[in-house]
Formats: C-alpha cells, sequence, structure tokens
C-alpha cells in the first residue's frame, strides 16, 4: 500500500543516489494516483471507515459472507450488514457470537452500536407499519454512523391528526427520514409542516397500481414542496446514510 | 318515438283486427328494444335532459359547432358547452346572444344556472391554483344539474394548515371534487378528514417526473384512504357529473 | 382522552382560580387539536367504528395477527378481516370459535353481520368468475356497514345480453360496484344504461397485455361513460366502503 | 425481369451449344431468386397492383409526392392515396384533375372506384364521431380493394341500444372493422355479438390516461371474445385492406 | 326458453280474450330481449357449439374443474380445455378414460378431433422452438373447429433461408398464424412474403428488454406489412379460434 | 390574525365576566389551530420569508404575473421568480425597474442577492452545457438565500479527467447540486469522490430514449453510491432551497 | 444436400438429354435457393462452426438437452452450453466426462478451450461483484471462440480510482465488454477514456427502480459518449460473440 | 500544462537543492493527474481530432454556433456538425464559403471530405424511405472519419426479397449500420445473414404503438442473433463513429 511515507522515501532514495530517475519516475507513474491524493479520495470514505465496514447481504451467498464476516470480527471492526435473511443469521449466529441481530429489517450489528456524537436529531417516520422494515433500515444506519436517531410510525396521511400530535418531535429535528408506501404523501406532508431537510424514502409495499413502489417514487418526486429529495424504493440505507452527512455538519 | 303507449295502440289494433298477427309480429321485431324499455334504459339520460344538453367541444370545429348550438338556442334548450377555446367563443358569441362563457374553464352555459334544487352541498377543492380550470369544469358542471355547489382553492399538502382552516367547510358537505396534478395527495388528506366520498380528479398540471398527470393518478388510486374514488386526468365533467349523481340521493 | 368537557372543567378552575393564566394557557397549548376538534375530524370513523373494526391482513405474521382479533374479540367487538389466507386462518380458527371465514375473498367476520339499516341496494356484479373473489370482498364490506347487498357475476361483455337480461335489477340499485379484469369494460357497459354511480375495481385477472391489471384500469379511466370512478387494482374494500359511505345517504 | 420463359430460353441455349457451362451457371447464379419465385412472392402484390398504387403521404414533401403521384396519372394507373394534409392537396389538385380527395380521412383516389367485385359486406363501425377519420380510411381503402363496405357511426359502449338496433346489419356482415378510442370497448362488445371476424383499430382520441391510444389498445388486446384481432392505433389502412384480404375470399 | 313460437301464442292469447291487456304488457316487458333476437345473437356460439364446449383451466381448481368436465362427459359433449397443468391432468385422468392430453400446451381434448371439414390450410408456423407450446394451442384450437391445419417450427428471422425454403406451403395457406417471442419479427417476415391474412401471437418466451412478450407485441402492432393482426401475447387459443373463422369462409 | 396575545386576552375578559363560556368556547373553536401553533408551523416559512417572497411564473399569464410583483415592488419586499419567459420580462421590465433577468434560467431577482451570510459552499456543477440553464436556476436559488455558491459546468462522465481536474473544489464544498441529463451518470461519478451530501437532478436534455429525463432520473435513483438523493427533473429551485437548508446548517 | 456439383450434374444431364426441360426446371426450382448460395449465406456460421456448437440451455428439459448433448459428444464436437442451472449439470455430469462446468455463469465447455488465435485483447469489466456471472459468460465466450480474453471486475463508478488504476490494461484492449446493473454508468465512464469500441451491457442486478435491468439499460443508450453500443439485459453470450467478431478483424 | 518534461525537471531540482522536499511534494501532489496520464487519455480522441472537430447543433442557439464554426474556419480545421436546421445553415451559409450542407441529414461539413483510408467497408442500409435522414448521419459520419462507406436504401423486411438481391454487397462490408424504424425488424433480418458486426439504430418513424422509438428500439435489443448491437434512437452519428472505430482495425 502506497503512502505519503512512501513517496517521500522515494524522493530521498533519489536524492541520496540510491535509485536513479529513471527509477524514479517509473516509480512514480506506477503509484495508484489515489495514493497520491489519498486524503482527497476518501474524505467521504473516512466516516464510513471511523465507524466500521458496510455488508451488502442481498443476493450474496453464505458462503461468501461467512468468510468476509469472520476475517472483520478478528480484526475487531465494527460491521453493519443489510439485508441479511433470517435464515443466512441462523446458519452464522453461532459463529459471530456478540454480533446483535434486528430480524424486522435484517440488519446485523458486530459490535455495539457507539455512543452518539452528533446532538442533532436524526427522525425516522413512516406512513405505515408496513414501511417499518425499511425505516429501521434507516435508522439503525444512522445510529451506527453515530448518530442520535429517533422514530415515529405509522402516521400517514389517512389520519393527519396523528402527525400533528407529534409537530414539536417534527420540529426539533434536523433531518426527517420519511418512508412510505402506497401513495407516498407522507414527505410531502411532513415537508409542509417543517423547516429541516427531508429525505422520501419510497417503499415498495402497496397492492395493485402501486407497481411495486413507482406509484410512491412518483408522487415524492412531484412534491410541490421544496426541501424534500427522494432516493431509490425500499433503500433504508441510503437514506440513513446520507442522513448522516447533513447531520453531521451540526454538531 | 315509438313508447308504451304506442305498443298498447298495437295490441289493440290488432285484438280489434286492424292488423294481423303477421303485422304486428314484424312491428313488435322492429320496435327498437330500448323503446319496450325506455323508461329503464333512459332513467339516467333524464337527469341530462332534465337540466338540458351536453356538448364537448375539443376537437370538434366551428362548422361542427355552431349548427348544433343555434338549433339548441332555436329549441330554447339549457345547454353546458365543455372545452371550448377562447376563439370558438369568440367567433360565435354574437350568434348566441344570452350565453354565458367562463374563460377560466372553457364552459358556455346557453340558458341560466337552474336554481339549486338540492340542498346538499358538493365542494371543489384544488391543490393549486394551477388547478382550477379543472376545478372550475367540475363546478358548472355540478351547477348545471341543479346543485349548490362551492369551492375552496389552494389548500394543497405544502401547507396542510390552509386546509384545516376550513374543516368545519369540509365537513359540511356531501361530496368532495378534490383536484391536484403534480404529487396528487390533496384528496388522500381530505379524505382522512371527513366522512363523504371523495372523488379524486388527478391533472396534467407539474413538471419533469409528472408525466402529464401520471403521477397524480397512481398517488390517487393507490391511496390507503378509504371512501375515495377516482376519475380520468383533467375529467372535471365527469367528476362534477358523478358527484351530481351521488348529492342528488340526498335531497 | 380530552374532550369538550375537560375543556370546560378548564375554563371553570381558571375562572375559580383553581389554576393560573399561565398553567391554562400551557394546557390549551398541549390539548391535541384534535380533541378540540373531536366530533369533525372523526366523523368518518364512527362509521367504521358503529360497525366495528376492520383489520387488514395482507403482509402481517399471525404472530401479529392473533393478539389484535383475540383482543378484539375479547372487547366483543365486530371485526371484518380482510385478505385472511385459509393457512392463517387455520392456525386461528380455535381461538375465534364464532368467527366466520369466507374463504373465496379471504374475509373473516367476527360476530354476525347486521341487519340491513339502509333500504337502497348495492349491487356487486362481475365481468367472470375469476373475478369474484374481489367482489366478493366488496359485497361482505358493505354488508358489514349494514347495507342489503346483493350479486350478479359473470355478466361480462363478451355476451351483452346475459347483462341485458337483468336490467331491472340493475335499474333497482343505488350504487354498482362492477368489478372486471382482462379488458375491463363492464363498468362503462354497465354505466351506458344505468342511472345510479358506479365503482369500477379493476382485477389482476388477465394474461399477456394485462399487465396485473394495468388494461382494465386504464380502460376504466378512459370510458366516455359518466357517472363513473376507479378505485384502486383488486380493491375490493375500497369498493365496498365508498359504496356504503353514498348508499348511507339515501337510507 | 428475368422470368420463367427466360430461364427455359437458358436452358435452350445451353443445350444447343450457344452458351457454356460456365456461362449459364454465372447466369443461373445471378438470376435473382426472386425471378424464379416470381409467382409465389408476388401473389400477395396483385391484389394490390390489381386495383392500382398506393401511396403513403404522411411525412413525405411535396416534392416527392407530385413527381409520384404525375407519374401514376401518365400511365393511367389507379392510386389511392393516404394520409394527405389538405394543405398538400390544395396545392396539387390543379395537377390531378380528376382525382378525388377525401378531408375528414386525408384519402386521395386517382382514378374511381371499383364496382364491388364480392358480396361480402365489410362493415366499419365506430365508437364515436371522433374516431370517423380513422374508420373513413379503413373503408375507402376496402372499397378501393373492390368491396362492397358500409359503414355505421357512433354506436359506442356508453349507449348500447343505440348498437344494439342494428344488429341485422352486423349480423350480415362478413367482417367488421371496430374503431375505438378512448376506454375502446367496443370491439369486445361487437365481437360478443356477431360470429364473423372483428379487426379491431384502436385510435389516439381520448384524453388524460389514454395516452395516446394505448389504454384502448390494451383493451382490444386484453378482450376475452374470440374472434378478434389488433392492428396499430389509428392505422386504418392497415384495418382495411386486411379486411379486404379475408373478405376476397368469400367471393 | 322463450322463443318467436311463445310470442305468437301469446298474442293470440291476448287476442282470445284468455289474457288481458295488462298481463299481456307485463310478459311482453318481461321477456328478455334475445329471445325475440335469439337466433341473432347466437350465431356466433353455434360454431362453438357445433364443435363442442371450450374450458379455460388456468386459474381454475381441480374442484371446479372436475364436476364441469365430468358433466361434459356424461351428456357426451366434445369438449376442448386449454392450459391445465401436468398435475391437474395427472389428477382427473382416471376419470375422463377417453380424453387425450398434450402436455407442451396443456390442452385436453375429450372425444375425438373431428375430420376437417374445410378444404382451406391454416399454417401455423413459430420462430423458436420455445414458441411451440402456444403454437400448439392455436393448432389444436383450430383442429377441434374442423380445420385441416400445419405446423412449421423454428423458423425465426435468424435464419431467413430456413422460411424460405418453406415458401410453397407458406403459399398454399388460407391463414397463417406466425407465433413469435424475443423480437418477434417473423410475422412481419411472413407477411412479406404472402398473400393471405396473418395472425401475430406474441409471446412471452424473452430475455431481458422483452419484458414478458411487451417487445415482440410492439414489433408486430408497428409492422408495415398490411394484411397482419394481431392478438394478446401467449394467447394461442384466441388466434386458432379466429384462424378458424377467417378460414370457415373458405369451404 | 389571532395570536397568543389575542388568547390571554380572551381569558381574561372569561375571568373578569366580559364574556360567558359559551362565548370563550366558541371563540376558542373558532381560533384556527395554526394560530396556537403558529412558530411551529411556520417555522420553514420564516427562511424563505427571510429572503423575500418566491414566485413561479411557468404556466400563469402576464395578467396574473405583473400585480403580483407590482404589489411585491411596492412592499419592497425581494422576490425570486422562475421560469420566467424572455417575452414575458420584455412586458413587464419597465415596470420593474431595478429587477435583473437571467435570460438562461428564466430567472427573475427584484431588490438584490444578499451578502453571504454561510460559509460554507455550496457548488453546483452539470454534465453538459445543456444543462445549464437548470443549473442556473439551482445557483441563484442558493445566492438568493444567501449562500456562497459557486459552479462547474461540463464535466461529464465523457471526460473524466475535466472532473478530476477540480477535485481540490468539489472536496471544499458543503453540498454538491449535480445536473445532468443524457445518461445522468455525473452525480454517482461525483458521489464517489466527495463526503459530502450530493443532490442529483436530472434534467430533460437528451435524445431518443432519454424520455424527457425518465433516463438520468432512473440512473441517478439506483446510483450505489451512498450520500444522494433525487429531485425531480428539471427541478433547479427544488435543489437549490434544498441544498440552503442542508448548508444553513453549517454556518 | 445440393451444391454447385449436383447442379453442374443437373446440367450436364440436361444437355446429353438425360432428363428433359420440364424435368431439369422441376429440379431448380425445387432446389433450396441457399444452397445456390451456400456460401454466401452460412458465412457467418462457419465462424461459429469452426470452433464448435453453440447450445442455449435456459427453459429447456433435461430430456431436451441430454440427447443434444449427448450426440455432439460423440461426434466429438466442442459444445458451449449457457445457462445451464447447477441441478441440469449435476444430473448429466456422468454422462459427459470430460467437460467443464463453470457454477458462476452457468456455463458448460465440452472438449477444451481452444489457444487463443488472436493477438487482440477482450476485456471484460464490471461495475460490481454481483454483475460477474453475466461478465463470465462473456469472458467464456471470447475464449471459446479463440480470443485471448481478460477480467477487471468490481471496478464502478462507485470508487473511479479502481479504475484509473488499471488505464494501462484498458488502453491496451481492442474492445472492451462493460457489465454494469445499478445505475449502469460504468460503460459511459469507461468510454470516456479508451479509444476501442466497448460493449455495454445492462445486467438486471439492482434494487427498487432498476425495475430488472431497465435503469442500466437506459443509462447506456442515452450516453454522450461515442464508440459505445448496447446489447439485451444480461446478454453476456450476445457480447462476447459481438466482441469476438469485432476482435477477430485485428488478428 | 504539465508534461513529463516538467516532472522530470522538477526531480532535478529538488536533487540539485534548488528546491526542497516539502516544495517538491506540495507540487507533485498539484500535478494534475492527467497530465502524467496524458497521452493514455487522449487516445480515442486523437481519432477524432485526425480529422477535425464534431459539433453537434442541436439545441444550440445561432449565437453559439457562429462563434463556433468561424473559429474552426479560421483555424483551417475540417470541421463535422450534425444536426443543422435548414434554417441555421441559411444563416451561416455566407459566412462559410467552403462548407458543404446536406439537407436531408442536418450535416454541415467544413472542408473536404478525406479520401478513404481504410480498405474495409462500411455499409449502411435502411428499411424504409423515412429512415434516410438517420442513415446520412452515420454515412458522412464515417466517410468524414476517412472511411469508404456505401449505403443500400429501402430494404427493409416488407419484402425480404429486395434485401437478397444485394446478398454480395451485404457480405462485402466490415460492419452493416442497419437503420429501422416501425417494427425495427432490419437488423435482425441482416444479422442473421452476414458474418460482420451489425450495429442497430432505431429510429422515431413511425406511428402508433411505435412511441417514438421504443418498439424498433425493443426489437433490436431482444433479436436472437448474435453479432448486432444497438445504439440510441436517432443516434446515426453514434453508429457511424462506432462503425468508425471498429472498421479502423482493419487497414
Amino acid at each position: 500500500m502506497a503512502s505519503e511515507k512512501y513517496l517521500e522515501k522515494l524522493l530521498e532514495d533519489f536524492k541520496n543516489g540510491k535509485i536513479d530517475k529513471d527509477r524514479i519516475l517509473q516509480e512514480l507513474k506506477r503509484l495508484p494516483y489515489q495514493d497520491l491524493n489519498f486524503a482527497k479520495l476518501d474524505h467521504h470514505r473516512k466516516l464510513r471507515r471511523g465507524q466500521g465496514e458496510v455488508v451488502f447481504c442481498q443476493g450474496k451467498d453464505l458462503s461468501h459472507l461467512l468468510p468476509i464476516l469472520t476475517e472483520f470480527k478478528n480484526r475487531g471492526e465494527k460491521v453493519l450488514a443489510t439485508r441479511m435473511k433470517k435464515e443466512v443469521y441462523e446458519e452464522i449466529k453461532d459463529s459471530l457470537a456478540d454480533a446483535s441481530y434486528y430480524p424486522v429489517s435484517g440488519i446485523l450489528i458486530m459490535g455495539k452500536f457507539p455512543e452518539p456524537v452528533y446532538n442533532s436529531l436524526i427522525l425516522v417516520i413512516t406512513a405505515g407499519t408496513s414501511d417499518i422494515s425499511v425505516a429501521e433500515e434507516a435508522l439503525l444506519t444512522s445510529r451506527f454512523y453515530g448518530h442520535k436517531s429517533e422514530y415515529l410510525y405509522d402516521v400517514g396521511i389517512a389520519g393527519v391528526h396523528r402527525l400533528l400530535d407529534h409537530i414539536e418531535l417534527l420540529d426539533s429535528a434536523s433531518v426527517i427520514i420519511a418512508v412510505a408506501g402506497m401513495e407516498g404523501a407522507l414527505p410531502a406532508l411532513v415537508g409542509g409542516l417543517v423547516s429541516c431537510p427531508v429525505i422520501a424514502v419510497p417503499t415498495s409495499v402497496g397492492y395493485g397500481a402501486s407497481f411495486k413502489g413507482l406509484a410512491p417514487l412518483l408522487t415524492m418526486l412531484n412534491s410541490c414542496v421544496p426541501g424534500l429529495s427522494v432516493v431509490n424504493i425500499d433503500n433504508g440505507f441510503g437514506a440513513g446514510y446520507l442522513a448522516s452527512l447533513i447531520a453531521e455538519k451540526n454538531k
């Protein structure tokens, strides 16, 4: 792994005549450019690494997952594993004794959640109870990145007073993640009530003309409420990660 | 026009020997079956006729429209003409001296609106000001059919308090027509607040991923609020007509 | 639960000096606004509550459903449970001895259907036999809300005379729920024959280019027959509920 | 133009030694294969040619159209030109003195319509008056190919009795072309009443969720009525041509 | 079953005073109109009935199918059952001893195929071997209705010479049913070679952007070859039935 | 406008006997609830108001726009008007002497841009030059809300080195707005290089299968790069407003 | 199998009087035209045959596959079988002792890969690890046709430096096959870096709004980078085959 | 512009003590990485530059175009300008005296076409005459890059013999660009006849269910003929450029 140290050494070797010009030119060219720019390119990865690694389990075999997770365990890294099916967890739980599994969202955490290091509140809300699996993925992701995060579930548009009852909680948030399937109107509704950024997460929960989340996705994109943006259908992790980036600045 | 009276006469002529069996059989077969069932089949048209005729102007040339409207005028019929462009109205207004034209919705009324004959209130609401052209089509249609109809515009989801300020008006309606483009969430929002049927009208107002009204259409269909149904994009006439049918029963 | 009574008491306590101005202001602000407006907001819920509770079973685990249903049973509430799979019913039927299960639609009723309290007829018709599961959901929903509801199945457009044979029945209805998959033309056909509101329900029954109900949905939305509106694909409950709202006014 | 005669000559020249083996092999290989199979490949073109030429005008400049039409005129050929805009006709009418132009469908006929040579009836029906431009294209196409064709317009599903009044006419047809926009249900309705093939033509006439003819197209494809097939949106020529092929067999 | 005879009797009873005017009016109104027009309405069903009954098995339980099939068997009717899964056949084959089952297409025939009563040839062709299940449904359907039908499989556009090798067979057909998935170009290709009507059947065979048959469906609709029409995706029965109607006229 | 002061006065009047219980109850019920909660509900509007008003000009007539803008001018309010066509500006420029118009984006500013009050950088980048009109809308919106905002145009994926040349600028941003049409890959590319939130704006710039911005919209939603969210097609204002909300926290 | 030799013999027999003119004409007509043009038509098949046969296993039963493969084995042909499920391989592996199976892509090779006969490099790259199954299909296909092919996996847009690290490898390729799901931006990114043709393969890997590969497909089609073309979703074989055709020219 | 020379100088200055370690490290980090890799990154641009510049005119104002073109003219560069409308050309032709304009495709060439420098043939074929504008864009693009290119127009699938007549021409091509709208089957048809790569270009030419080129696009993607890939709808330039890249290798 090349690094700034290695670069300094190269230059010194060259100055001291240990290597000649051709050699140092050749080395410099072979140096992966990201090593030269290491600090720049990986600013955003630092955040992730600071808290540990992320492993996406969907579509991966146990035979791939177990070695990865075991290696991280042996290195003592914190790990956030997403979309791990219950059957997979059952197979590996004995190998990963200290891991916590959250069956609703399929999240597995190796190591403990960090103490919150940011004062700002990330609030995760859902329109219905069926949206909770996606919401919990967002919630636990943001906690994994050191945030104080709370949730408020089942406050969809069908009973607007349920949402209005919690207007002080909404108002105290730095970022709100609004998760909704079916008609997907919750993010626009809450976006009209608060002054913080709202991250809208459409879910594939719905029937008939929901078309696996297309309906709430379009709803959220077309909202005339400013201050709102959208991530992919069911993308709880993406919403939790983005909320962490935004809220981190408010420390 | 055959009618039950004509049928009775036929039977009497047959009994009296004025016509023979072949002749009456032939007549019976030629009798348009709807004449036999006249009352049944045309119950629903009576409503329309009772108030006058409806003429859809969209896509029709002036050369088709003027003779139709002139004939109705000469017969003294009330007429509701929809989607008449301003240019068309300018051409024909001198020929139809007593007609009233509503440029926002492109509605022309020949004759006066009837006095309301139903006590129940039809309320037409819109999410934004751009939805008013569709809403006015619904409003005037329902008034044409003898209803007391009111409106409440620009109460969309982006400022939910604007809607909540008028909750008593919402509550006093027998049917609500909720017109919305963009994200189309208004019908679901109002459906969660009231106990009367809500007719949702998506409009083609919107930008980008609205896809000419597809987005609000899907939103409205996927609403989890019961008591709500949907008509075609921009179909203000259809909503006004249906609301009239429903409210008429509450007389 | 705050209520108008509680508000009156607050005011009297304040007048009598039992509480001071700061205290009453604090109380007034904490009063959930819906309590002040309780009667308004929940008008529409009364209808539902008057008849009992509704439980949507689709996508819910037995572990969630059984406690909910058991609690309602213990409270003696009437319950309409929709989209309950046969396997689920088999598991719980011993715990809910007096419940009736309708396997075609997956409806479970706890308690008896109420005697009809409305004279007006809700008629549920289908284009084919495959649409009956959705139609039965609509039918039983409307009966649950106290309506006299009848049905007429398999009268689709392929044999228009089958429908015309029952024109008197159609004519006697206050609301018609027309359920159709495939080409979805039944609602428009019946809408042309009757004068009452028609609620169109597209179903996902179909092959090839039906695209899981998209084809009949578009058919129904584009009908030029006025007096017709549409609910989501397969949404029998929504149609039954809306029909109940409309027919209720005709008592 | 090579032909069977030319082939025979080649063989005789070869037998007589006028040409050698290499030469005849070379000739045989160069013979466009379709010449060998001329009769086979062009059976279907004979029909068209027998009646004259077809020219599709849509998207073609006047500078392309006029020479083509003039050449045909000079040769004395009958020509069916489709989708010719009125402006184009105005420009060329003086050059084509004996041509007849039908402005509703944009059809131009050079030469007269042939006397019908087939007894079987092709019947063209439409759901509404806005579908007539497409229907007339079908009607005139079939007459151009020597058929006795009639029409019945504005018999859509909204007033089923209008269609039923003409059941004897429907019954006397060999092929029915059913043209409909909006909800597109007419072909299925008529297909349920008759025993002849029905060619369904969706039109782009409609509003909102018609999506330029997609809605009636899907309706027609999903019809459960057998004996029905579909051509492209607004494709009146295609329907008229296909109907001619079918009806021709009934001579 | 009312009939013209019954009508005559009614009239005589009325003339003879056996029944009075009110009674005959009541009777006339109750007479299902289709009884008056019985012969007309059911012309097209005769074809089907003449050959026996059709039963669509897809989506139907064994508990529904077996009684239907048994009843037909007891009545000695010929039956064409479509889309019967192998498992279903295994369950019922002992009850229906003389039935023949075709596993590729899932067709079951009770009774024998009729001797062909028409001279004209119906030819069923496919682009690939995966399209054969749909093609066989079309082939057997047309044989069930008394046609002489042949097939030519795996002659898709990727090897155009395979199709050209059989140009005489193509040329001898009265109707061609061209079945294709993937890019769906076969019907247009064959339509350019022959002079008979071509019925295009898109299949859901394909990968990736085939979108379950949408790609070949659009291909077929957009073909510039006249003489071609399209049925629903995988609708072999519909194509076979329509081909029978067309070819029947050529007897 | 009711306020807390008015509420206090009501209570005092009641205590002092100036009004009775019925009267105060009536008053309390009529008090718009948002007045009680005024501070809460309008937090987010304060931001907007603090900087002046926003007027969306698209689809509005000059006859609507001019009075609104004139009123704001007379009140001395700052105004951000979006999507104003050049023709409209030409008509009104004399009436609004001190306004600045930006023809590329169609933005009109009445009053001056505020001095930046936030240190954090909002960076607006585009893939191509055709995306600049949308980007400028975002840029000017964020400046209107007091932000220091810069831009970097034409750094799309086709020449990745153009983007990499500016990695330090990218790295110094607090929020990046990435605007792209065609294949829409820029936001994902930049999201992989930086650690700040990225707001992706698809544009309708493109040809063929871009389908008016659907292609880049899907690209952006499906990006596997975390830290990225999406607004509606061409929604520069929405992106600029959201970026302002996020960056404001970093003051 | 007719051939040029047979044609010569026919001509000689004719010249010698062994057959008469009618007979030779009949023979000439029956000669499959492709036999005359054999060399032309099958140029492209030579490539495939030169290396052996290709068998597409998807959707084929074991009962169809085994005889085909066994026959090829007995003939000693090289075979490339694609999309063979593991279960199928398990069933047949004993019968095909020398075959090699690649479980990631489901490729089975009977016989050995040929030694590369072309110097030009085909490089297969993927955006993520989930795209490898499609990439391996492309890689092995090109090796089967005699190419020297290498791969570079997991170099997607989220970490652009991973790709840039291998720019020399990219630069040395004659053709690049770029495989990507999700947002599908890799082909455009690499197309901006290299000067050789890039074949883009969208995969169905993705979540939510990927819509089974539609999102990356549109991304790839809309790329503004020239030198790039697209094959069907998941079509690794097609990409490998096309790359072989292109690279073959560079021998 | 940094270069390898500058890097060498830096190293020597460092060795000679002219700059210290911190300074050289700082310099090295600021060195734009593409300067180090300059030759690599712009390999692909060389091809384009070698022949001159490309200017896409679509969506650009005359005020932008004229300066760009004038500058190139003054520099004496060859320019290929695409999608220039006739009106634009009329405005600028006097300023660009030696330019050639091709109105069918909207191509403008400044300077002469180069003499072909490659022997291999690029053949551009179209299904119909309406596809020629796109085809000519491809043809002229490839000639601009020094290729010998020919064309064959109007050989679509409706008359397969027209294509087969030219099989020797098809066979002599190194790359074929097949342009087709409507059903889009030409590329698959020709792909089955030849052994060279085929680049398929869907066009937006079509009616009804063509949906602006979506239908031929899907057709081309789903072709089962290997050796075929697809570019964006109407993207003649992209096809011509890619064909040039492929054919260039065959010099």
